[in-house]
């Protein structure tokens, strides 16, 4: 540990702790600075929230569940600042570099603990996906990673951002790992099985770049030759963008009922994106977040009792490859909002998503994800893996 | 009963049985000929299956339950030659009018049953659906009728077609008769439900000629309005004239097995069509069945799981309107092709569907079916009670 070479910029911190017999035992793992490590201040990304904040008493469930399972933790990787950005920059603590495609974003907001995995720097890492944030940039480094069912894992002691959204979940370099990592944390027993078939949804490949899609078409023609065919679906003939918007709108709202709070209180000082992302939390009519439930409610009703018998969408994770450090902020932007339409389909639904390395193009990887029913997500990593054998991943 | 005027030539023969209290107290009905009546010969649409067999010494289960809930059994009515065949002919006793379209035939082979209740002659009548012999004289009749998930119903006391495919189902002028009718024949408890959401498969609708899916699209839409947007989905990108081919293989080996030792020892007349029909069953290849079943493994597989959570697809009942009764023999093989690829969809999964008389065009009626999950079938008639409110036929 001590000659860890953080290359990446990865850690915030260095913590080591656990490192024993169990499900985990012989493994190297780091969490993103949103979970509560006892002794630890948790900082959340953002300076004033590390001063204003006292050392957690206690580790969060998920991380006391990690490192019962024997697993050696190696410290804390840095986060989006409050957890509220896609890209993976902060502009307090720098950005971690993308090991695959080092002049381009890593993805965020768990962007330390991909880094952190892709670099080979631990074998996996806890991060938090409430619009993407473990799924993203996943997708961006080249790495297998999950967002649960809403609900499966406690987020007790981690920083909460839009509680009705967020989720804990995890990278890995393979899709066992992944899996192992599930069987630790995820609710035991009784779990529905996924038995196909694959359900294509039209509008998240419509999304996607032509380049990601052509990049994961033979990755989806191999799975159908083990799966089945997939049959194409109009899922959202609304327009996905109507999804993105009721994302946006309820996560505005729960982001100023978190946090806003403490930021009328601390007057803290914010990146230039965060605080415009906060302003508009601050401001957001209730009016756009009621409307937002409601197409969540009529989503969810669509979306769970077609996947409730075990079928399984498959889509692009993300419609682009990781944009370039040097892109515009119009560009940035442009990506986050055609982004938030493909990951909202998991995240409004509650639905557990795991991303596959599938692809590259041009040597940048892009991932392919896999979307099961409520609770499904034992046997959606135990598909992963059959899916990571199938692309010649495992 | 003595002043019933049998304008259609429905019946077959009069038997008045039942009537007293239950659930079905005060209504009256007929059943197909091919149900065992307990004193009466089940003739099964040909003279020489009368003759070789006794008259039944029980009711048939079904028959049972009907007349223990109290309805008053009117008689038997006609039903295509063996059951084999779609239009409604019968080269010995006659075809039934189609009481909504007398230039037209009224479908098969449920044609009595389907010609008494448009008739109104009775309020409900039972039927069988192998390939489609409730839903295509429902379409063609405009009624409501139904065809359950496989083995919700027991066949016993029922002459056999193709076992595997064969099914009791039964007409009304109403849904929520229809329904009724189901609360007393179908399994109680535990049945799952149906919570959408609506998927339009795009084949079977591709399927149906022009003026039909034109004539559908205005109930479609109102469905879509009361139950949410109707995903289209392709369910069959290698054609539905597979199905087609495996339903027929499969229905094939199962009508030589159920009756080719009937038509051996007694060389029974049969009309043409059926006489055809028997020669083909009888030199099937055995590898043609067993590629139909095996399709049928891999279609049950990927629709039971879609359909698991409550999703249903709606669809066109039959492609066409029903044909006119000097339509030439190969247009008629014309429809018998394109008819059974979308019957096949529900009939090969094993799946209920019920057909609702959703339009019509120039005074022809023309169903749209809703197929659910397997033993979703008291669901799936409460829906279509909800769905014939939204249609204005309730």
């Amino acid at each position: 540990m001590a000659d860890l070479q953080d290359t990446v910029g990865a850690f915030l911190s260095r913590c080591t702790r656990g490192g024993g017999a169990g499900a985990l035992a012989g493994l190297e793992w780091a969490a993103k600075d949103l979970f509560d490590v006892a002794g630890e201040v948790t900082g959340y990304g953002n300076p004033d929230w590390a001063r204003t904040h006292p050392p957690a008493v206690a580790d969060a469930p998920a991380v006391a569940a990690v490192l019962a399972a024997g697993a050696r933790l190696l410290g804390k990787t840095k986060t989006v600042e409050l957890a509220f950005g896609m890209t993976g920059e902060n502009p307090w603590y720098g950005t971690p570099l993308n090991p695959r495609a080092p002049e381009r974003f890593p993805g965020g907001s768990s962007c330390g603990s991909a880094a952190a995995v892709a670099a080979g720097l631990v074998d996996f890492a806890l991060g938090s996906d409430t619009g993407g944030s473990v799924r993203i940039p996943a997708s961006y480094c080249g790495l297998f990673g999950i967002r649960p069912s809403h609900g499966a894992i406690s987020l007790a002691g981690a920083c909460p951002l839009a509680p009705s959204l967020d989720t804990v979940g995890w990278f890995a370099r393979d899709a066992a790992l992944l899996s192992r990592v599930g069987s630790v944390l995820l609710p035991e027993g009784g779990a529905p099985a996924v038995a196909g078939p694959l359900l294509r949804p039209l509008e998240a490949w419509e999304n996607a770049e032509a380049a990601v899609a052509e990049a994961l078409a033979p990755a989806l023609a191999r799975l159908e030759a083990t799966f089945g065919r997939a049959c194409p679906i109009a899922l959202a003939p609304e327009g996905l963008s109507t999804l993105q918007t009721a994302f946006r709108a309820i996560q505005s709202q729960e982001v100023w009922a978190s946090l806003g709070g403490w930021v009328t209180a601390t007057r803290p000082a914010l990146g230039a994106d965060v605080a415009a992302r906060m302003a508009v939390a601050r401001n957001l009519p209730a009016a756009e977040a009621e409307e937002g439930r409601l197409l969540r409610r009529r989503w969810q009703a669509r979306l769970r009792p077609l996947l409730a018998g075990g079928a399984v969408l498959v889509l692009p994770t993300s419609p682009n490859f990781a944009p370039l450090l040097t892109a515009s902020a119009a560009d940035v932007q442009t990506v986050r909002e055609t982004t938030l339409r493909v990951t909202a389909i998991a995240g409004l639904a509650g639905l557990p998503e795991v991303t596959l390395p599938a692809a590259t193009a041009g040597g940048l990887p892009v991932g392919l994800s896999l979307i099961g029913g409520v609770g499904t997500d034992r046997a959606l990593l135990a598909l992963a893996v059959r899916a990571a054998q199938a692309l010649g991943l495992a």
